[in-house]
């Protein structure tokens, strides 16, 4: 029986984790995590849940923006999207009046991916399972249907994608069984955010090796002296043992990220993280290329539009870690894209300990590493409670500061 | 006295070109020529005015995005503004919750574009001039001064910018001179249109001849078959001493781009634009590389994204002609920064004979060349009349039609 998707709705979510200085960096000196935060329901009431990630102000833009693509997909059954997700993909980020807005960047992508990550929830709930465990179990050739392999052929043809997934079919059940076991690798951010006192800096270090953390990342980028006393204390705190990372979050441009990271080499960074404008490819392989002397290799993709980027930052050398988020892709369908055109970089999951609180299924970490999780579907369900008291602007929370 | 602005009002005004199949082509199978329209009002009553161009469908999203921007511009005075252009610039485009959405690219970033036309409207308004007049009498130190040079110094500092201005004083008011006599050099896209009849191509070449036109752009990149039956046309009816181009607009993949252009190579267009993703700039580079030996150049840049993109473009030698949109782009200020970085290429400006019965100054075109306005500002006030009818969806051009 087709599910048909009879509606969808689309929330704007705010945290104020400005408060606290959660989240703050070099360029985002008071983010309110926030969420455009979407519904799907089909008629036999099975529902998908998808989000995108937000600062806080200007999440009403995404919200119009996914109630602009809403009419793309209300009215479709979710076997028909997935038996052609390529061309529902491609329907959502190249209409062609709505393609002119990014194309595939910006609001209109951000929007993209929050309608296809409800997608995705709602097919791997349909199937009885966890996402991970819906894409494990893909037969090659569906993984590579869901794929828009449109200006990336000249990194990555069809063919080829679909070989590396058949060849990754050896020591499948092994690596599964591995993941459920231990988990998969993970560096905390939570420590060290910009706006954190020395103090509070040291305490959350100090508990998180205790809690069997052993990669730890520091924002820098806004005073040279200050992120040179940063580095310095938690290196002291973690070792020399440890791993150490550090972002700007695109604080620099290329000569002056060059100089800057050069003086925090002592305390012996495995990268940097958004050196420079999150758009400068040949940038970024202006500042791989001085920093490799160093041993410090350079991250970025947080903020990197989508999988044409990728694919020069790639073919240009301009990165040794490949940072992708699903929430600034084009969901699962555009990370896959991007995964098989770096499949030979080692993974690695950012972890940040905040809101957790406040999702159906929230993540669960042992020993540093992200325990696979086991409830159907995406696990980026919110709990209903806290969408309603934190709905911008009318949610309790938000209701007593009407000002911000 | 300061004169502040103490209203910005916003409007989502569309025209239903698409049908009549105006302005297709194969990426914009039917577009709605739009704008989101702002204009701004000082506390005496002047008025600026500003728009950034869209399809159509989606035109709501950038209206959201101006509201979200117009709390950082009521309040000011246009001379506080203009006094550190920099900084604005630098205050909308960065403000650091909202720079998530983009940075500086899709939707905030045309919404800023809007906003930041307006500001150089109301500005020249003020000063009594047209704009283009503004900027040719503008000291070489306060043009730098609205440039925000941040990412772009590894290509061009605020020195070397300055530099090629001061430099460039020279001869000043012969090209003034020579500019009002002769008008800037222009080509024509309106006869050729994708979804345009070899009927009406033909009619509308032979009547653009007989106007003076030199400079003529077909639209490719559906059916290889169908362009070349058009080119050939075009051919025949302008002649080998007049220039034809071509524009994919985003059609192929680099390899694709390759061969089409290649088969279109006897028409011997002067540049194929927009053959692949505008984002690909390594994919540019490498069909520049391909199409020199056959004489062809290539163009692209009206969906580029922002100063940083252009400056790898040229860094990469990836453009033979670059196209630069102040609708897209942040405004003159970001324009600047990309005219002096790409200062040694030849200038053109594409002519597109629709709407110009809608704005109060409207564009006037002498043997294929632009003439520089007398009216004050910017030339971007639409008529009233127009504004009313157009406005989306309560305008009468819509009320009738209300399913698009």
């Amino acid at each position: 029986m087709l599910h048909k998707i009879v509606k969808l709705t689309v929330m704007d979510v705010r945290f104020p984790t400005s408060s606290e200085q959660h989240g703050s960096d070099a360029m985002h000196t008071d983010p309110d995590y926030s969420a455009a935060y979407v519904v799907i329901e089909t008629e036999c009431g099975l529902k998908g849940f998808g989000l995108t990630f937000t600062l806080g102000k200007g999440t009403e833009i995404v919200v119009c923006a996914v109630e602009a693509l809403a009419k793309l997909v209300v009215g479709m059954s979710w076997q028909e999207i997935v038996s052609d997700f390529r061309g529902f993909y491609r329907l959502l980020t190249s209409e062609s009046q709505l393609r002119w807005l990014g194309p595939e960047k910006g609001v209109i992508h951000l929007a993209s991916a929050a309608v296809l990550n409800a997608v995705w929830d709602l097919w791997a709930r349909a199937e009885g399972k966890p996402l991970w465990k819906l894409l494990v179990d893909m037969d090659p050739k569906q993984v590579v249907s869901c794929i828009d392999f449109r200006y990336i052929t000249d990194a990555l043809t069809e063919e080829e994608a679909l070989d590396i997934l058949l060849k990754a079919r050896e020591g499948r059940q092994q690596r599964e069984d591995q993941m459920l076991r231990e988990g998969y690798p993970a560096y905390t951010t939570s420590c060290a955010w910009l706006g954190y006192s020395d103090e509070l800096l040291t305490q959350l270090c100090t508990d998180a090796l205790q809690k069997g953390w052993t990669k730890f990342k520091v924002k820098v980028g806004a005073d040279l002296e200050d992120d040179r006393r940063r580095c310095r204390l938690l290196r002291e705190i973690i070792g020399q043992s440890n791993t150490l990372m550090i972002d700007a979050n695109q604080r620099w441009d290329v000569a002056e990220a060059i100089r800057w990271v050069s003086s925090l080499a002592e305390f012996n960074p495995l990268w940097i993280e958004e050196p420079t404008c999150p758009d400068d490819i040949l940038g970024h392989a202006a500042i791989s290329k001085a920093l490799a002397p160093l041993g410090i290799g350079v991250a970025s993709g947080e903020q990197c539009q989508n999988r044409v980027m990728f694919k020069q930052f790639l073919q240009a050398s301009a990165l040794q870690f490949v940072q992708i988020d699903s929430c600034r892709l084009g969901s699962i369908n555009e990370n896959l894209a991007v995964l098989l055109m770096a499949h030979k970089f080692p993974g690695m999951c950012e972890y940040v300990d905040h809101l957790h609180e406040h999702f159906a299924s929230p993540v669960v970490i042992r020993n540093g590493h992200y325990m696979p999780p086991k409830d159907l579907g995406y696990s980026c369900e919110m709990l209903a409670s806290s969408v309603q008291a934190h709905r911008y602007p009318e949610g309790d929370v938000w209701k007593a500061n009407t000002s911000k």
